[in-house]
């Protein structure tokens, strides 16, 4: 286990935060709980649906032999011989030169195998006058027609919007089978951290990235654990690191701006587990920690809000969308460089943009400052081998 | 009130819908829940951020004068004569001639006005080598420079994403103001309808509609509650939709594919209060019904899932979101149309398509099917004017 920073690539980095999140795990859980939860398995149709052949118009069901010519000038003429309500079975089988009276939706008797919308009708008491001629299969569905017994009606990996909990329902799945939503254990260590409900005294602030990394676990399809507030101490780390370790799937160990304390961090990550990576050729967030404790991933971010959000975008982001088996809800935009962005070769560097009129204007400043993070739209990513980006230059915004 | 069908325009119908749906009410919850809830104010700094003059670098605070014309070759000579700990207040004052050794994020001492970077100083003992000179300010945080009391940190209508969990934390905003999510109560009708874990006789299907408009409400930023499945017949619908108006902020009607039905549902809330739309132009979704009754807007969807989901999109996202206050999620691509798609003139024509390759191709079929609903990836409106669109003309695809 090595303590100083041996730098390596954001892709190196990638690599090894790709390998180290468990595999999803598998649940059952109700169709009302599950929107947005994503499928572990492709959803088959446990019967033919429909089971039955269905109208699709509002009309009359018939033979389409009977309406062979039939036009305005010379009507084919069937019997009202039934009508089928919606919901029911018809009350017999349709015969040659007959018509049943049904709704939209409703059964065909057996015998028909057409419906003729009640448009292209006329009705003289039991007489029935059809005026243009149907097809064999014309405005109804076959049974099994929709989906096959069998056949796959959602893939696995699928995302469950609205129009999924439609289609599961009328495939009869009430419960469906998603991916578990992996816990995610969330340190915040600082001397200088205090709750949010305290008012910070002098050298306090408030912890930021407990609340921040619990949201972005949640949007990544987690259930985030909040461990509170740990103290830069050998002992008190060591010991939330075992307990989150013990109780959740994976570990965001947030703080540590100064070089003793992330020092700290990976010591202790290294005597739990292994630290596979302790320093990132990218800005914000070189210091990063990538480690394995207690057997579960281990995730060492920046102190300073705006820096770990940048990491929990590049780093935790592939994490725990991999874990959780939820799509990443990462969008990116084009957009005109305002200005230059210098950048130094060697690195990635990941600078906040604020977007407007389609150009991307970069929020310089102080890098400890929140108000430019706030204010920011996104990120633009300016490679290793670069020495910046000029202004003009159309570049893809990480939106945030 | 008007039971046959005077068909207005999509125009019409939007500017109706965004009438009549309440305004959003407001309501405090904890910080943990926010995730994606929508400021229902602007949110205001309670005090000055950072309370005190702070560090951004590991380093020395200074007095920036004394490390005027310093180099490499020629380091200002100080003297450390203390040293601040993170989160504490630093022990006294500092001198001209001095400088504190601190962490990043530490309290600067009274009397310094900068800091110098550790890589960029040498110690000896007590003795600080200051190689390079700083400006005053330089690599520091006055108080209340990232925001002062009584500023805005971030505005009304903002959906709080991660980011801004952070944001409101660091601010200490341990409970937030967000707008409520209102009631959306959900009505299947049709007596051909049975519930998802039932499997359907001959005739039946299953309530595909209860399901999707609650995820859709869900997604929308509201609480749906069902009310389940409905007969078809005056008194239940009539007892249904009293109770749902009188439990919900707005409810939505889905079902009644046929005529009879439809027109039931329109005289039933022309009785409890009014109909104000009963058909569009616009297909599929040509009977909607928007209307209100027992004070809270009532929108009557068609019985097929898959026209019902245009509606949705079309006029319930509208409206749900309004009284939300949630942006809508609603995201466009732009495609080339991989086939001709005809259509009626004077009506709008939503189509659905399957998307590749940036290409756009229509999914035509029978309209009853889920299949090819299920196999969709969005919408492609055709204008009311137009007879249809040619294939390589480019379309903005609505996803769904």
């Amino acid at each position: 286990m090595s303590l100083f920073l041996r730098v390596v690539s954001l892709e190196e980095a990638l690599g090894v935060i790709r390998n180290i999140g468990p595999a999803p795990a598998e649940e059952e859980i109700l169709l009302g709980d599950a929107l947005h939860r994503v499928l572990s398995r492709d959803v088959v149709a446990r019967e033919d649906i429909p089971g039955f052949a269905r109208t699709t118009v509002d009309g009359y069901a018939v033979r389409a032999a009977d309406t062979v010519g039939a036009s305005e000038g010379i009507p084919a003429i069937l019997l009202v011989a039934g009508e089928v309500a919606m919901g029911r079975e018809p009350g017999g089988a349709l015969a040659a030169g007959e018509g049943f009276a049904l709704p939209t939706g409703a059964m065909l008797p057996p015998g028909a195998d057409a419906a003729v919308m009640v448009e292209h009708t006329e009705r003289i008491g039991d007489e029935l006058l059809v005026k243009r001629p149907v097809a064999p299969g014309e405005n109804i569905i076959l049974p099994a027609e929709d989906f096959a017994r069998g056949s796959v009606i959602l893939p696995r990996g699928r995302a469950i919007s609205p129009r999924d909990a439609g289609i599961l329902a009328a495939a009869g799945y009430e419960r469906v089978a998603v991916y578990r939503r992996p816990v995610v254990g969330i340190i915040s260590t600082g001397n200088e951290l205090v709750p949010i409900g305290v008012t910070p005294g002098p050298g306090r602030v408030r912890d930021a990235n407990g609340p921040m990394c619990a949201a972005f676990a949640e949007e990544s399809g987690c259930r985030p654990v909040l461990y509170g507030i740990v103290r830069d101490d050998r002992d008190a780390l060591g010991s939330a690191l075992d307990r989150a370790t013990r109780e959740c799937d994976a570990v965001l160990l947030s703080g540590g701006s100064s070089k003793d304390v992330r020092d700290l961090a990976a010591a202790i990550i290294g005597e739990k587990g292994e630290v596979l990576v302790h320093g990132i050729g990218i800005a914000p967030g070189k210091p990063t920690i990538i480690g394995r404790a207690g057997g579960r991933p281990v995730l060492g971010l920046p102190g300073h809000p705006a820096s770990a959000y940048v990491i929990l975008h590049v780093l935790a982001g592939p994490l725990l969308s991999g874990m959780s088996g939820v799509p990443r809800r990462e969008r990116r935009v084009t957009a005109v460089l305002a200005e230059n962005i210098p950048s130094q070769k060697g690195r990635v560097e990941f600078v906040r943009v604020r977007l407007g009129d389609g150009r991307a204007v970069p929020c310089f400043g102080k890098s400890g400052l929140l108000n430019t993070f706030a204010g920011s739209d996104g990120l633009v990513q300016v490679p290793a081998g670069s020495e910046g980006i000029e202004a003009g230059e159309t570049v893809e915004v990480i939106l945030w």
